[in-house]
């Protein structure tokens, strides 16, 4: 067992960060593949928590799982402009398969809208086919040049969902309501509150005609972009072809919708509620929610304690809760204690000789660190209203951070002042709320602080209209303004 | 909805499995990208249901789900002789990349033990790290020149087990237990009976000391290897460099095994159940295990028929059963039963107005086409009941199927009569038994016929020991002779 130091926040935040991910078995480098990753199994088993959230809001939501081909013929990608410029530079590249140059070179999909766009082509004829509601579980393939471990990685897993309607105002209403489910996964889920808004033009998809986002707030105060829904106009219809008989019998095009969220939210995780100890996970994401360590100096408590602890963790387990023992031989307690920390099981249930002897057991919770003694009778119930207790008490702390660090800005010094001295390191990040016109010049200048727009939120909770700090025009609300990942 | 009729079995069994999967709804070719396929989402559904029943038997015998990169250095696969040889003729190569050439081109894996053992040469140490039991759910690419949806294509999607062990009789325990595991999923989930062996030396795995396999007999009469489980000796550990520290101090190679299943499955599902109707699925693979089709002619019967109907398959949800309601407007009764038999739901519950004044409904099996009148009273209880009925019949039907078709040999000339006049067209296959030598030399002439053994059975029903009726040589036991996939 590694017992590794974990570099304090304070410190340095991005060291931090690298170091919780290796010591909770998150995921490491693929140090031979350039910019990928090792999802390690309790990283995987973080992600297949996170997938059955998500994937029951989608089914819940009348979406299908199928699965499209990773290859794609590179002239698909061209069809769409925007779509080819925002992604050529990113592309890998297939030019030779079963031992022959190929005539024409396949990239492997950056995301699917161009391929799917394809078959939605083949599948819909006429209104009644519509909408057509998919979404899909993948890998895709973006070369970055600088990656990070979840945040940034030249291969991420995730989901894309891809929908047909035959209006606009229907793609509209569905790229709301998938935002609002990734928000409730974000909030209600991953305990990470988040900012529902529209992206500026300058950073909507490629190939998007808008682009909805929920923004989360790392412990570092930089904002991470946790899930995307985008409008797709008629954009991709018109590139391949997407035509359907309407009910008053005209051919026309069809709207589209994407959206999706990926192994990134695993980073955003980490970083929204671990700590100098290591990873702090929200219960229900965690794959063990409470483990038991037996606590014995002298062999003759040994086995019944033991048989105790397998009793308890199986009470715990007929409860619902996710629980484990730490039987493991040749670790002391503080080992095993150490090792449940780094990893982030939301409750230890702690059984030594005096409180087998009292009929107790002490439950420590890993986000507060403290401690309780309670009856073994009645434990599963204690601890699911402590977990429980917990999940609330996450949320509500990475809220209070948030609020704590939205601040406003008056003008584009103020905005400076606030933002130059951020980095990712050492933190003092804050979302800055000024008024900013959406339009391309605006976000440029915005870049040069090496900040961005990050949205133009739903929600309007800083006194409506005013005039942008650059252009003097007058502006619907304030924006949130942020350095990010 | 498309009325197209199914291609009888009788007149082409290769155009009537294409039938069954486009009518099903299972999948489709992927046009544009050479072999590929595009899984629909009642296919995919499938998939998942099957994933499902896997994924909990390998966590149950102690296996964690991980994720390793797509992309692969392409010197990692020179690194085992075998497994290069074996594999290279099929690689999809990414030579560009971000814009650039590659230094070191990437293959998309093939499969995954290289990159793999890779990793295992940095996470292993000690014996006390052994056994590392990991699992990984991916897609993999192999360029075939003949794909066939499902059964071969270019990409596939499947999951792949890779194990280290500390001594050969450890790995080779845990190759023949995850054996066991796709022989009880194909048996009792898939309801197709398979036959459990070890794969001839020039049949095996490139890079494996030993592969098994189980191998199940399609309507047709051909062989699919529907699952393989390899034992990897200490090749990839030399490779790879993936050494421990044994017990006794000593430094050692590990001992690996893989095993692998994948959306060939469900081409081997509809090959062992499907009718000239279309898909049969047995019940604990179906998506949708009981669907309710209301019948009215007249309006006024509409209301109360549909409530009763969504009633009805509220009660079979409760008790467990996946039930819909076909509720669709603008469809007949005919046009409903139609389109549920050709996607293979395993009960019809048929609702009437005269129904509905008794107090029955209509149980219709897919299987068998028998309809039953019971009472709506205990509806769930009859459908539960009858589902494991219909289970357990498709099970015994295609295991009477392969036993019946399953023939001894004495001479060549014997084999090549039984197996010469078999195509996967026309049919007529069998699996035949005979005496063969496990020797290149041996598989070469029967690879003449245009089949292959299949596998030297592990349990022995066909008399023990004779000479080989190619080399004369005394063998233990009769092989597997036929046609497959």
């Amino acid at each position: 067992m590694s017992q590794k130091k974990i570099t304090p926040r304070s410190e340095d935040f991005a060291a931090w960060y690298q170091d919780v991910v290796y010591q909770a078995d998150l995921a490491e480098p693929a140090d031979v593949v350039k910019g990928c990753m090792v999802i390690k199994p309790h990283g995987y088993a973080v992600w297949e928590r996170l997938q059955a959230e998500l994937d029951r809001r989608f089914k819940e939501t009348g979406h299908k799982n199928a699965y499209f081909p990773l290859l794609i013929p590179e002239s698909f990608l061209r069809r769409e402009a925007e779509h080819v410029e925002g992604f050529s530079p990113e592309l890998a590249v297939v030019t030779i398969a079963g031992g022959k140059k190929l005539e024409e070179p396949y990239v492997i999909r950056p995301t699917s809208e161009t391929i799917i766009g394809h078959f939605f082509s083949k599948w819909i004829q006429s209104w009644r086919d519509l909408p057509l509601l998919i979404n899909q579980w993948a890998n895709v393939v973006r070369w970055e040049l600088r990656t990070r471990l979840f945040l940034r990685t030249t291969e991420f897993l995730w989901q894309e969902g891809h929908t047909a309607h035959a209006s606009e105002e229907e793609a509209r209403a569905e790229a709301r309501r998938m935002l609002e489910v990734y928000a409730d996964v974000a909030e209600n889920v991953m305990a990470m509150p988040v900012i529902k808004g529209t992206k500026t033009q300058a950073e909507k998809f490629a190939g998007a005609v808008k682009s909805l986002s929920i923004e989360a707030m790392m412990q570092n105060g930089l904002a991470l972009q946790a899930g995307t829904s985008h409008e797709l106009g008629q954009n991709f219809g018109r590139a391949f072809g997407v035509k359907f008989q309407n009910r008053d019998g005209q051919l026309d095009y069809v709207w589209q919708t994407s959206w999706g969220v990926s192994t990134r939210l695993i980073g955003g995780l980490v970083m929204t509620h671990s700590d100098d100890s290591g990873l702090v996970l929200p219960p229900r994401l965690a794959p063990v929610q409470a483990v038991v360590v037996p606590i014995y100096r002298k062999d003759t408590d040994r086995d019944a304690i033991l048989s105790r602890s397998h009793a308890l963790a199986a009470e715990l387990k007929r409860a619902g809760i996710l629980a484990e023992t730490d039987d493991r031989e040749g670790f002391t307690p503080g080992n095993k204690f150490f090792h449940w920390e780094q990893r982030g099981v939301p409750l230890t249930v702690e059984l030594g000789p005096r409180d087998l002897a009292e009929n107790k057991v002490v439950l420590k919770r890993r986000d507060t660190g403290l401690k309780q003694p309670v009856g073994q009778e009645g434990l599963a119930e204690s601890a699911a209203r402590l977990l429980e207790c917990v999940q609330k008490d996450m949320h509500a702390a990475a809220r209070e951070r948030l609020e704590s660090r939205t601040v406003t800005a008056e003008s584009f010094d103020q905005v400076r002042g606030i933002l130059e001295p951020v980095t990712a390191e050492k933190g003092g990040g804050k979302f800055v709320m000024a008024h900013l016109k959406d339009a391309p010049e605006v976000d440029a200048q915005i870049k040069a602080l090496k900040a961005s727009v990050r949205c133009i939120p739903f929600e309007d909770r800083y006194g409506g209209a005013g005039q942008c700090i650059l252009t003097g025009e007058t502006v619907p609300r304030r924006v949130v303004v942020a350095k990010a990942y």
